[in-house]
């Protein structure tokens, strides 16, 4: 019963959609999407891709050995996929490693604390760095703070980032991940700690970039788990001094060259309009870069490869950028724009897949108003995946800043972020974090906005304003 | 009305448990003990226990530098609370040590693994250790296989453990951690890893002691967490030899005296008849011993110090033994028995709390049959904290072992194990993985048959068949 109603709410919708909007799409290709869009949901061809590269190479932080493993990989993959063109370009990077990272209480109650460096920071002198830890419980309060109580110390910012399904805890916690260090060292503070950027309650600390800039001072900085964070804030209500020893090694490591790895399935008519999807290649070095960002790739490459393969070829060119060292630079990023700077009105619409696996609930765009007619179409096609529209002032992927900057059009398909933060940036960024269903579910809403975008000889805008402007 | 139906309920049971069992207990006893019941529930003193203990000692492992200190801890807590008489008992053992611990896949996809020695285990040699897998999916399997199968490998077993509420699912699994090395050792392999003895999805493996004997060749051996061991099946499934180099440092290391510290709160008639209550002082080294077993001190300790401030002195001495290395030796309870064994027909009923601070949901005994009413009785009072009367089979902790075989009676509290098994023996086994309000149930049972066992001039019966027997 279920089943049939559902059916014939497609049915409506489809021969609905037809009649309002015959000029947008023929009615052959929307029935070949609609019954992609559906057969996504049980195909495994996502959760493969994410399996191949989590298992065949692994964690692969920008500039490590795996980094160049990553993009022979990513190179193999597109063209075992019947991409019809690879190509891969330079993003050249300052190397950061992370070496060994240790932390303990000294006094008055010795215990191994669970640590990670915060990516891009300085090393402690090789024996490490001792000192009494003066506690914030945030950033503000260390930016309000009287240097005369931050000398010669260890900070400890101790805020806990909330819970949310949309991720939004993130924007309000970060902060204290990027700034810490060096607002530590303006007050002559000499470490930072603080408690990890996430929502778990596992040993596993949660690493991430902070800021960088050779000419401000910074101090070394690190995160520890929330479990040892719990301890510390435990240990400091006894009001005695506590004493912590750091020792993070991680450091600058010279010039290197990564790669964006590009797929592009041609299209026919506008061949040189794009569609830009992907996921960036790179991932931090504590895991296997699952949810972040292997996910990512499995669920735009399948996309592409899926449209081809059960639609054909679209009016205009599907590229999957799978971009290099986002991680702690947006060094492919950057690299593209300069690259394509000639070109950049070319880029119709683009979207990046880089928060995990969870089920998708949202459908945002940044596109002009001309654009709203294929957009409604759009999310009248993603409805029946549980999807509904939510506004045209998103923001999107990292990876797309420079292009989105540049003008171009974007888009988001909102994820459940509600675990994501459990495992982002950690040792557990792993392959069993992903639910093969709700991976799949990603790839048919993939398929959806990828095929409608490329196949209309519209465009979606170009110069809009940007947000971060 | 819900508290007035409570309330109702609770003194027609009173009256009811009065009327028909006049001779177990007073009138007066039972209001003033169900009164401490119901106050128990919202009070803290058994997690501010468990929170003591966690942070100002921390990881215990038995022979380490916090053993002593540990014992330090307990025997001011005993006093702090008012304890009547605080002793130590020495408890000898030879000493293991953890050392370093690393894992890798060498090929054909470089990995870094989080595996951790399992306890007593031999270590490799100082550089490490590298072979080729050979995989079983169980130990049965290994123990069925060829030994040209296992010849110079380092065998891997990948059965993963089931999750039960009543954690019978580490009874199924856990013989791989015993016996794999010396199963690996007889048919000439070169190391053993196992998938962690555990169920949840964290990059924490699991310890936890494996059979050792001096006289039985071993090989060395390690757990790796439950993500670990699935990258290792995916990467088996290509078909292709995978190669891991371990190197554990782990060894023995001299001999070691240790003390179980008690606490007796002494009766008044029959002072020389104890109620032995407990949990295990020592923990392993990973994380900070917070469900296993710190919450069973603090469970059992504040049990007996309710009882004493709000009932009063009992017939019969309530003793709380806190056991020494439980986890690679019960040496503590081996000493106890030796050291009492001219009087252990004064050990009227044990019980011991490590099984974590999960809501406790049954009640069961090994009791001679004349104490049945009591039991009963016992049963009827722990009714409305949602506890049922299971049976007489009881098997209580692993430290009443040995008074057990040499019949003394026993109880256990069924406690809720749904999670125990995500963070027992690994470095997440900490303070926040409590629930304080679930630990004050605990503590309300617990005072509900301490109090009852030892207010009574009864016996539980003695020389009882030992169920392992």
């Amino acid at each position: 019963m279920r089943l049939l109603m559902v059916s014939l709410f497609l049915y409506c919708g489809l021969v609905f959609a037809h009649e309002q909007d015959g000029s947008l799409y023929s009615n052959e290709f929307l029935q070949k999407l609609i019954k992609l869009r559906d057969q996504a949901l049980s195909d495994d061809l996502g959760y493969r891709i994410t399996e191949s590269l989590t298992t065949e190479v692994g964690a692969r932080l920008a500039g490590s050995s795996n980094d160049a493993k990553a993009v022979a990989w990513a190179q193999s993959k597109f063209k075992e996929l019947g991409f019809d063109r690879v190509t891969v370009e330079p993003a050249k990077l300052t190397r950061w490693t992370r070496g060994e990272e240790t932390a303990e209480v000294v006094t008055p109650y010795p215990h191994q604390l669970a640590i990670t460096a915060l990516g891009r920071t300085i090393p402690t002198p090789e024996a490490g760095i001792t000192g009494e830890i003066v506690h914030f419980k945030t950033l503000a309060d260390l930016e309000a703070a009287d240097p005369a109580m931050v000398q010669g110390k260890i900070t400890f910012i101790s805020n806990r980032m909330e819970r949310h399904q949309d991720g939004s805890g993130y924007g309000k916690a970060v902060g204290a991940r990027g700034t810490s260090a060096q607002v530590t060292a303006a007050k002559g503070g000499i470490a930072a700690i603080i408690r990890s950027i996430g929502t778990d309650d596992n040993r596993t600390p949660h690493t991430g970039a902070a800021k960088y800039d050779k000419d401000i001072p910074s101090v070394p900085a690190g995160a520890i788990s929330n479990p040892d964070a719990d301890l510390l804030v435990n240990m400091l209500k006894r009001e005695q001094p506590v004493t912590i020893k750091l020792r993070l090694t991680s450091h600058w490591d010279g010039e290197y060259t990564s790669y964006n790895v590009i797929g592009d399935m041609l299209g026919t008519s506008q061949k040189e309009q794009y569609i830009v999807i992907g996921c960036h290649l790179d991932s931090w070095d504590l895991g296997t870069g699952a949810i972040d960002d292997a996910s990512g790739c499995g669920i735009t490459m399948a996309a592409a490869k899926l449209i081809r393969e059960e639609v054909g070829p679209l009016k205009k060119t599907i590229r999957v950028v799978l971009w290099a060292n986002e991680e702690y630079g947006l060094s492919g990023a950057k690299a593209y724009h300069e690259a394509h700077k000639k070109n950049l009105a070319n880029h119709i619409l683009g979207g990046e897949s880089d928060f995990g696996a969870g089920r998708i609930y949202g459908f945002g765009t940044r596109v002009g108003t001309a654009a709203m007619p294929i957009i409604y179409k759009i999310a009248e096609i993603l409805r029946p995946l549980g999807i509904e529209y939510s506004n045209n002032q998103s923001w999107s992927g990292a990876d797309l800043i420079p292009l989105r900057k540049a003008g171009m059009a974007v888009f988001s398909l909102h994820q459940d972020g509600t675990k994501y933060f459990d495992y982002h940036h950690t040792a557990n960024d792993t392959l069993d974090k992903i639910d093969p269903k709700e991976l799949a579910q990603n790839v048919a809403a993939w398929v959806v906005v990828t095929a409608m975008a490329a196949n209309t000889e519209h465009d979606f805008g170009f110069g809009l304003t940007d947000p971060e402007k």
